[in-house]
């Protein structure tokens, strides 16, 4: 910990990489007590609950250096895992990263890197306070964020009830597009960044937004089981299930798909409504409400953050379930971002 | 988070793997809310300070699965965070351990690591909550441990001030002797591990040890600065003094060399003075303490727990300088655990 064992990169020894990241890093921050530079952090806790989520993003499975910059990929791992927090109805406090660097990479991408962590901390009112730094043959990330909750209000998976509608924010498949449009053709990629949609599917995947106050707003107006889309509403949708030992009915004409990805996806080659329901990376908020306090809901993420909510499903007692817009029910198939298939 | 991406391996489906998972760390535990299967873990916090460590452990740089088994693997990579939070002062209550699985690894290998990781927190008294699991061309594990320290009771590698005395605990080297070990010639290592000290080595390698309750007994006796030794004496007194803003003076014939080392060194071909004082991984503890509190503080201990406190030195204005038994001085290089240059 506290960056003890940074390795050699390019143009920068260890204790020059130490100072840097120490730099990127400093200011005081409410509540940090120690941070980089000791043995572990030092922290000031509120009585009661704390969140505490982790992630680790690896080069060739969940990034690539050439389509992404330094700045954005940090800034991305420390929004997952507040998207995480988000999703239990916490609010994040603290994080550590810890990274592995692989030789080639130079000294001037890690220092991008962690302005990017810092700017997303200081975007959702984190501190990082520390991580360790090691080497390997592919760059690794690996986040912990620590958040806090009031007693007994987090919202897990598990509280959904046949009857309660299903709800996500915002729109889908936009992610899911964008890494379409980063693996087209290059002439093909050239021409969608060239048009408004194109810019805004490459933007979801390089730089997604975590719900926090969303979050928030549909645990306190009533929501019965949270969590955030990072693999897709099919997949995320049938553990939510698992957890809650219920089944759902997805009504697929409502799935709300990204404006950008059913404008692209001619271009893209891709079928919008399958990146919509089995792509990932969205980190936009799935719910489960009871029809009484939908309004409210709607109503407050709408007026609040211009944040759209739309009911896609019902929770019924068991099974997973499509329906299409002529009625028609097929399996609603929990397929997702499965990066090990991606990859290989 | 909460193994959402766990990833095939030989014999187990990404479903089967979690389930797997979860069955090793089933069981409820104080201050879990909630674990493993949810977007983050909820726990009880009590009001005061935390304390938050992590540390990367990286197959070929850090470990070669060829020679530590996957239980050890799982044990030392919650002991060392262990180590990190207990040289701190603080008791550890909780991990998370995010871990990227190369293709090859078989599934038993992943439920026999999740089983060292769980005894580890068992003997230490914490609770593993929650995780991520990805793909990567080599395995890696990063563990993140949370613990408490009473509000300012913290100890800190910056609080050392000329005239303390510089202890350690225990002895130092094994670990580094059993690396010798583990790199040498497969005769001689066979040969080694046919006596009690080459098991020994081997043993204080692949099975550390953290000194939690050692060190809050050190932390009460007044220590002025402690870390962990993660890095070899040379470098992590550097990096103590440096966060003291002081120097230090060691004695080299004080420096407790592990007894298993100084009596396989002829065989393996090391000076085991250079390996007291370079090598890592011994995770004893290092402390400054004034020479007042200095008898109570080694009575404690050997009472207590039978460990050695071993002064080696006094801390300096500035510095670092080694003293051999003729007294003659020389620079202490500050070189250690380098990782990097391991590897290569």
């Amino acid at each position: 910990m506290g960056y003890a064992r940074a390795v050699s990169t390019r143009g920068f020894s260890e204790d020059e990489l130490i100072a840097a990241i120490r730099k990127v890093l400093s200011g005081d921050a409410p509540g940090v007590v120690i941070r980089v530079g000791d043995d572990a952090a030092v922290v000031e806790a509120a009585a009661g609950q704390q969140v505490l989520s982790t992630d680790m993003l690896v080069e060739g499975v969940h990034f690539e250096r050439s389509t992404i910059s330094a700045r954005d990929l940090g800034a991305k791992s420390i929004v997952v895992n507040v998207s995480d927090v988000a999703a239990m109805a916490a609010s994040p406090r603290y994080a550590l990263a810890s990274i592995a660097l692989s030789p080639e990479v130079e000294a001037a991408w890690v220092m991008e890197l962690y302005g990017g962590m810092r700017a997303a901390c200081d975007e959702y009112a984190l501190t990082l306070v520390g991580g360790d730094c090691s080497r390997a043959d592919a760059v690794v990330i690996s986040v912990t964020v620590v958040g806090e909750v009031a007693p007994g209000r987090a919202v897990t998976r598990a509280g959904a009830h046949p009857g309660d509608l299903i709800v996500v924010t915002g729109s889908l498949g936009a992610a899911a597009g964008g890494l379409a449009l980063s693996r087209a053709r290059p002439s093909k990629a050239a021409e969608a960044l060239g048009k408004r949609w194109g810019r805004e599917l490459a933007e979801a995947l390089a730089r997604p937004v975590a719900r926090v106050a969303e979050a928030l707003t549909l645990a306190q107006a009533g929501a019965t089981a949270m969590m955030d889309l990072s693999d897709g509403l099919a997949k995320d949708l049938s553990r939510l299930c698992l957890e809650s030992e219920a089944g759902a009915r997805v009504e697929l004409a409502r799935v709300p798909v990204a404006p950008a990805l059913r404008e692209g996806a001619g271009l893209l080659g891709v079928d919008p409504l399958e990146l919509a329901i089995g792509g990932g990376e969205d980190y936009e908020l799935l719910a489960t409400i009871d029809l009484t306090h939908l309004d409210r809901a709607r109503n407050e993420l709408d007026e609040r953050f211009g944040v759209t909510l739309t009911e896609v499903g019902v929770i019924i007692e068991e099974g997973l379930v499509a329906v299409d817009a002529d009625g028609n029910e097929s399996p609603l198939e929990p397929k997702g971002w499965d990066h090990f298939a991606d990859a290989t």
